[in-house]
């Protein structure tokens, strides 16, 4: 088995050897000796902190196409005249290109799994395998999909084996993904509910984004939105459900007892002007909280670090600055996501998948190191990331993606970006 | 004189060459010739994009030494038991070399003026002066500064030329920096702003930062802060305000007629749960609004780019997202903040003092570039940073920063942050 020993690395405040074998941590200790007959890779981190790696709850990778291509709008103006059109010249091609793209980002970002939600899945899927990245990809489903083009979706769903991964390594796999309360019927969430139970995968959801999606839901089912897809009992462990911005305790309650895995995306929602997440309030309260960047149209990146200081500053807007300090959405962004992925991530321990970034110290932004979480949640950015290993191999190592060259040239060679 | 030619630029949607000459920049137009006679360097800019640089104009350099020091907590309580101790302790030096490693970051994300506020100004005057980048340094003054010490820092600034500048280059100055009504009497406004009109300097002030500072001064004064100072007769065209979160219409009006310069601080106002500023309403009734980091204690970085997002992305919290685009904060950090100090740079445009950063448009985050603006306000991060230029001279070129060791070396050896 393939081992990595990284030398001197920082880590809980002090030195210390980290040895990677194949796809785990396997020891953590200073002055791990090796021997001579054992196939390992020597790697000096002198000066490298080791942190967890990124879980980016909900994106939409393929839409950093879209980057910039409108901005500054109000959530259904902004679909319906910018996006909705664009989105409907893009090819298959287009998907698999921008996946690239967006996977080349949240590499070079320091993430190593994604929650996808788009077209095309499995182009998506495709370019995740190809560039070694985790991913967790749903078939989006709408009213408007087409019952063809669903059939084919389950049918795929059904070759797989359950739990929906493709391959053998199980970095990514299928997952549903029902869009809204505004774009599926009550029979549509029915079928995708049974589906994901039977096949175990993931229901990736948006829920309770904008208080429009409230007040339609309600004039139309009499209910809101949370509490109609618990009518329905679509709401359970398997459910990750994106925004949740507006609901009431009673929501908050039931989301909490069905084990519902709560995506907040906090650059989204204040540049959509959305509203404001109840962070405080869904942290008190228990619920699973994970943290996304949203698709690169509404954010307009997907940097999950940037996200991180988003979600701790806009917690506080309420006048509370003790609200959701820099460790709680650190964890959010680390152990609570990938655990809500049940990804054996998110944490530099023994016996843990290997998945980590190696931030810089000499990073003028990491310097003074009075708190190596608050430096990495307020202050760094990506510029200070050297390493980024996932499943026990490098994406990225001295600052090098080795497909990125190739990636954006063909990135410059779509159709659908030539003016 | 020294001329620098940039060959094939991105600026305004279209290749072109830019030419320096000396501080400014002389000639813009495609395919500009040179002579051989001329002492001219011919410098490849192929797919990077020249934009002003930044205008930080409200920070306290030296801070960064108390980056991450204590987060997470209210701003008096912040300040009594945390900042106030730690900064009892900073000697001369420790104030050179914090200030060295802010403009260090400074250079790094693309700023070439910042508007400070702290102790021991020569040291931070200094500082800059040695690095290249333009400062206005704000002595401070407070009713526990000593009168001894007042009358120090007031008899230098008689002895400097009007206008409070260092040196023959006017990159760097002196201003007066009354610290806030709650720290500063009556007399000491009086003195503070008859000085800084006969010396022709700027006044620094913090004003309406919090909900007690406003409700401490009417209980004190009968007046919120902002009728206090204007009653004094301290506001005017000299006056650069930071925060400015709690005032209402009739203030506002107040600091528009009296043509005060407001720097708005969003990453700090945020983290310190102080308030949000009324971007929109300030912006529609033609207040001067600039921009700036506030220091490194309380962000936890100096990177204006992330502050211009933070800035559009909060005055959309109020629930419109159509209130200030990308296009206005990056106005206010650029073009709207030299003009507040007086610096005609914040626009690449002949004549224009040659202030600018360069930015790697094959950098991931600038791609697809529907709109460089949008990129670079809502995506980018320092790594797409190829040069900055001050006053036409390199501050960082091909992303090296001279001083950049040697620096770090010194702040290491700093007596103060060893445990």
């Amino acid at each position: 088995m393939k081992k990595i020993l990284f030398k001197n690395v920082f880590l809980n405040g002090t030195e210390t050897d980290v040895l990677v074998s194949g796809n785990r941590f396997e020891k953590i200790s200073p002055c791990i000796k090796i021997s001579d007959t054992e196939n390992a890779e020597i790697v000096s981190a002198k000066n490298l902190a080791i942190l967890p790696s990124f879980c980016n709850a909900h994106t939409h990778a393929a839409m950093t196409l879209l980057r910039g291509y409108a901005d500054d709008m109000e959530l259904f103006k902004w679909l319906k005249e910018h996006i909705w059109p664009f989105e409907a010249k893009l090819s298959a091609r287009d998907i698999y290109e921008g996946s690239r793209l967006a996977i080349l980002e949240m590499i070079r970002s320091g993430t190593t799994f994604f929650n996808d939600m788009y077209f095309e899945s499995a182009e998506t899927v495709r370019a995740a395998r190809e560039l070694g990245i985790r991913a967790c990809v749903g078939m989006t489903v709408t009213n408007f999909t087409g019952e063809e083009k669903i059939e084919k979706m389950f049918a795929r769903l059904r070759e797989l084996p359950k739990g929906g991964a493709v391959g053998d390594d199980g970095l990514v796999r299928f997952a549903i993904a029902p869009h809204a309360v505004y774009t599926v019927s009550e029979k549509l969430w029915l079928r995708c509910a049974e589906l994901a139970r039977e096949r175990g995968v993931l229901l990736h959801i948006h829920l309770s984004e904008t208080k429009k999606e409230v007040a339609d839901c309600v004039a139309e089912h009499g209910v809101s939105p949370v509490r109609w897809l618990d009518s329905l009992g679509v709401l359970g462990e398997n459910v990750v459900a994106a925004h949740v911005v507006h609901v009431d305790d009673e929501e908050i309650e039931i989301l909490r007892e069905r084990g519902v895995t709560i995506a907040h995306n906090p650059v989204s929602n204040m540049k959509l002007a959305s509203g404001v997440f109840r962070a405080e309030t869904l942290s008190a309260r228990g619920a699973k909280i994970a943290l996304g960047t949203d698709g690169t149209a509404s954010n307009n990146n997907l940097d999950m670090r940037e996200e991180m200081k988003f979600a701790a500053l806009l917690a506080k807007v309420g006048g509370n600055p003790e609200a959701v300090p820099a460790e709680e959405v650190f964890s959010w962004a680390t152990r609570n996501g990938f655990r809500a992925f049940g990804i054996d991530a998110g944490e530099i321990a023994e016996g843990k998948l290997a998945d980590a970034v190696f931030v810089d110290l000499n990073n003028e932004r990491m310097f003074p190191n009075h708190n190596l979480i608050s430096n990495w949640v307020y202050s760094a950015d990506t510029r200070a990331l050297r390493h980024v290993i996932c499943d026990g191999k490098f994406l990225m190592r001295d600052g090098i993606v080795p497909a990125e060259d190739e990636i954006l040239s063909a990135a410059r060679e779509l159709p659908s970006l030539k003016k």
